[in-house]
């Protein structure tokens, strides 16, 4: 089943331990799309500046993920620079501009409108609301955040919480949204705001799934090299979702596997820089990591 | 199969957001003989002083733990003080005094010489050497160390290593010992430096089983309240150890079983201060508990 994904389309300049690179496509609707189109049907909804062209569009287009939802106006495209030269778990940022983000203002293509899956990357509530309320009839509704929107637009966040089906988000941020310490206690806080499913992120620990009163644990795989971090997580959510996505029937089965397939894109993605894994993978790599991650936590 | 277990036996004054305890048996051999008692004959080797009394070793004795190897002498017992109340997952050390321990050294009752498995709980690397040379007809030998042997008595352990056949440490001692940042490439360099197996424990994450070239992940246990994590890492290390001794059989998938024990066990200390839970479980709550690990991890 299709899924339909709002979020940032954006330019990201990245340095790590392993190097730098200048303006890579990045932003938490690419990383997403790229990994979910691995299991489904992926339509996007972003808006993008003069300086998004053919050669990015082309990055989706060969993933065969649906670009009508991307808009494309005057000036210039988000743009992230960050480092992790300190810390390869916590990115540093350096400037955030929003640049045609500051004034977006979602709109849905028609073609979009019979989607059953929709994810909320980590942009304004307010958006996210607009969006969700333009598609009343879908099946499954899964979101993310970040500490800014918890901290500063709490009021909005908490009306996104309530139409959602899942969310998906790290420790901190449980913890903050609770305002709640213990990591259980503020998981089921959480839940009590609307998500009656809850994956946390744990980074290079894996997640955590709580779902309804049943918990389950999944590993991350250890890495030999983590080239960049950025987008593990939206690629983590794009894995996810899009496994939930391409099952006929969704069973608390399918929500376990579902985290295993989050952790096994969120990985693939750290190798490289920017989305220069996500854009090369085979379906067999996928699963073969799947199957590595099986035999990493099956007793014996 | 019997443990001998060296290590100490110490009163520790804690500090957590649950509350203070004054003077409470501590000492990691206290903690690992209680944890792995449940699962095998555990014998005792460590030092004490004149405040070490009748109530004290009755702790033991309920647990049929061998104290022979208990050395009394003129002095008070090793103390440690620390409190975890901006970080429950590190503690800041107020105090230590060796005290007692200050001039140990370990003498190996006679009765404890047909003992198979050998644990060199975290103490100067000479004195565990001193104790390994002492039992040279050992079938399993694991051991413990920390961040201040590592950086200042790095020859000493160095030896210690080559006589281990398992290391239990955590992700900052592993990469300490191999000055290497990366994970995976930290545990293959510590394991180049003698110990087959290496488990790696992660807190409030788990812990991670390097046997031969298999990885193996398991969680731990989200608990509802953290009372005081002291002696977390010394009980997972006697459940580990404790199951794999109480086995007719080492096989990969006892050593993967032996990592949810040691979770187990960690994870019960966390609920009460020092070590008042590990003196009442029963062997069922430690199979239940178990079996929600397992439960947790399963894909299904």
């Amino acid at each position: 089943m299709a899924i339909t994904v709002v979020g940032s389309v954006a330019y990201d300049t990245i340095e790590t331990p392993a190097g730098k690179r200048e303006r890579c496509l990045g932003g938490a609707a690419t990383y997403f799309s790229l990994a979910a189109s691995y299991f489904t049907d992926v339509r996007v909804i972003a808006v993008v500046g003069e300086d998004f062209g053919k050669r990015q569009e082309s990055v989706f287009q060969a993933r065969n993920i649906d670009t009508r939802g991307i808009e494309h106006t005057a000036g210039k495209s988000f743009f992230w620079e960050g480092s992790y030269l300190e810390n390869l778990n916590e990115a540093k940022t350096h400037i955030t501009d929003l640049n045609v983000f500051a004034t977006f203002n979602p709109k849905i293509p028609d073609a979009y409108r019979d989607s059953d899956f929709l994810f909320l990357a980590n942009i304004d509530p307010v958006l996210q609301r607009r969006v969700r309320e333009q598609m009343p009839g879908v099946m499954l509704v899964a979101g993310d955040t970040m500490n800014y929107w918890i901290k500063d637009h709490r009021a909005a966040l908490l009306e996104v919480l309530k139409g959602l089906d899942i969310l998906l988000i790290n420790d901190t941020e449980t913890k903050m949204i609770a305002g709640n310490s213990n990591f259980v206690h503020a998981a089921r806080a959480v839940m009590a705001l609307g998500p009656k499913t809850l994956v946390v992120k744990h980074g290079e620990y894996g997640a955590t799934l709580f779902h309804g009163t049943k918990i389950f644990k999944a590993p991350a795989l250890p890495l030999e090299e983590v080239v960049d971090p950025t987008g593990a997580g939206d690629s983590f959510a794009g894995g996810f979702f899009g496994y939930l996505a391409s099952q006929p029937e969704i069973t608390p089965a399918v929500y376990r596997r579902a985290v295993f397939y989050g952790s096994v894109m969120g990985s693939f993605t750290c190798e490289r820089f920017g989305t220069e894994r996500l854009q090369q993978l085979t379906r067999q790599e996928i699963d073969d990591r799947f199957n590595l991650f099986c035999e990493m936590t099956h007793l014996g």
